[in-house]
C-alpha cells in the first residue's frame, strides 16, 4: 500500500484512506466521506538540448536539488502547454535564450520517481544571446569535449548528454526512448544508482534542419 | 484566472486560493492556512496500435466517454510503470491481449485537455488470442480498408491510425510528435473539432521488428 500522500479531500475537506476501488487494480487515495477519488499520475519533465556552432548550453543550477551541478533547460510541462512549447519556455526562463525546436529526441521513464522526461534538440534562435534566469547560477556553451560529466545534476541529463554527443559525432541522430531505472531513495546525479533498460534507439532523418 | 478545482488543502485541510506566488508565472491552487501549491499536470495516456498478419486492433468502448465506439488500447499511466509497460498492461486490461512493443509510435500533446498520448507500435504475441476486457463491448482485428473511422473515439485515435496506414502502406515508418489543437468544450470524436499542429514526422529504420 502507498503511504498517504493526501490527507484530506480537495472537494469536502473529509479524511482519506487508501483503498483499492471496487474494479481497480490500484490502491487510491479515496474520501472517507464523499468518495473522491486524488489520482496521483506521472508527471513530464520537457526541455530542450541546445545547441549552437558545435557547442552546447547548460545551466548551473541555483536552486535545490543538486544547486551548483550542471544540466540542460528542462522543468515540469504545464497544463494548457504542448511539450515543444514547455520546452521552449524553460529554456527562456533558465537560459533567457530564445530556440527553435528540431525534433523531438528523447523519451526516458523514471518510474521510481513518476517522471518521463520528454527532450527535443533545439538551435539557438536569433538574437542569439544567453544569460542566466532566476534558477541559474550560470549559463554557458560547452564544447562535447568540455562537458563536465562528473558535475551534471540529473542522471536522465548524464544519460542524454551521453547519447547526443555520440549522435553528433557520428552524424547519425536517433529518436531515443528508454526507461532509466533508479535504486528508491538515491541522490539524483549518483552515477551508481541507475541503469538505462529497455533503450529502443532509432535512426531518424529529419527533414527540418 | 483558472476555476476553483481544489477547494480544500490535502495537508491540512484548510480553504484554497487561487494566486500567483511570488517568482512564478501561472496561477496555482494555495492553501490560505499552510501556503501548500497543489499542482495540476498534465496527465499521459499511454497505448498500442497492435498489429497481427496485416490487422489492427480495436476495442469497442463499454464506458464514457464515447461508449460503443472503436478505439486503441490505451488508458491513463500510472505511477511506478514504464510509459511502454503501461501500453501493455492497458492493452491486457480492455482486450485481454499480450503483446510485444516495437517502438514508440507517436506522442501528441493535446493542451487544452491536459493531456499527452504516448502510443507504441506492438505485435501480439503468445498465446495470439483475445477478447473483450470489462472497459470494452467487444475486441476485433481490422483490415486497413475496414477500419470504422466514422465510429473512431477520439480524434487522436483517428489521427494516429491515418498515419499508421499511411506507413504501413509506404512501408516507412515514422515517429510522430503533434500538437493537437481542439476547440475547448468540443466532443472527443467530433471531426471538425480539431487540427493536428507542429506536426514532426521523422522517418524511422527500427533495429528490433
Amino acid at each position: 500500500m502507498p503511504r498517504l500522500q493526501s490527507k484530506f479531500c480537495r472537494m469536502c475537506g473529509g479524511s482519506m484512506a487508501i483503498i483499492q476501488p471496487e474494479g481497480d487494480k490500484e490502491w487510491r487515495h479515496v474520501c472517507n466521506s464523499c468518495g473522491y477519488i486524488d489520482y496521483f499520475n506521472p508527471r513530464m519533465v520537457v526541455g530542450c538540448v541546445v545547441e549552437h556552432e558545435g557547442k552546447i548550453l547548460l545551466c548551473k543550477r541555483a536552486i535545490e536539488p543538486c544547486r551548483g551541478l550542471w544540466t540542460i533547460p528542462a522543468g515540469f510541462m504545464e497544463i494548457g502547454e504542448s511539450s515543444a512549447a514547455g520546452a521552449e519556455r524553460e529554456t527562456y526562463e533558465e537560459a533567457h535564450a530564445r530556440v527553435q525546436v528540431l525534433s523531438q529526441y528523447a523519451h526516458w521513464d523514471i518510474p521510481v520517481i513518476g517522471q518521463a522526461y520528454i527532450l527535443f534538440r533545439a538551435k539557438l534562435a536569433s538574437p542569439f544571446t544567453f544569460s542566466s534566469g532566476p534558477e541559474s547560477l550560470e549559463v554557458a556553451l560547452f564544447d562535447p569535449a568540455s562537458i563536465p560529466f562528473d558535475q551534471i545534476a540529473f542522471s536522465s541529463i548524464s544519460i542524454t548528454l551521453r547519447h547526443y554527443l555520440q549522435d553528433m559525432a557520428s552524424g547519425q541522430w536517433h529518436l531515443h526512448h528508454g526507461v532509466i531505472d533508479k535504486v528508491p531513495g538515491a541522490a539524483p546525479n549518483d552515477p551508481a544508482s541507475f541503469q538505462l533498460k529497455d533503450h529502443f534507439s532509432m535512426p531518424v532523418t529529419l527533414s527540418q534542419q
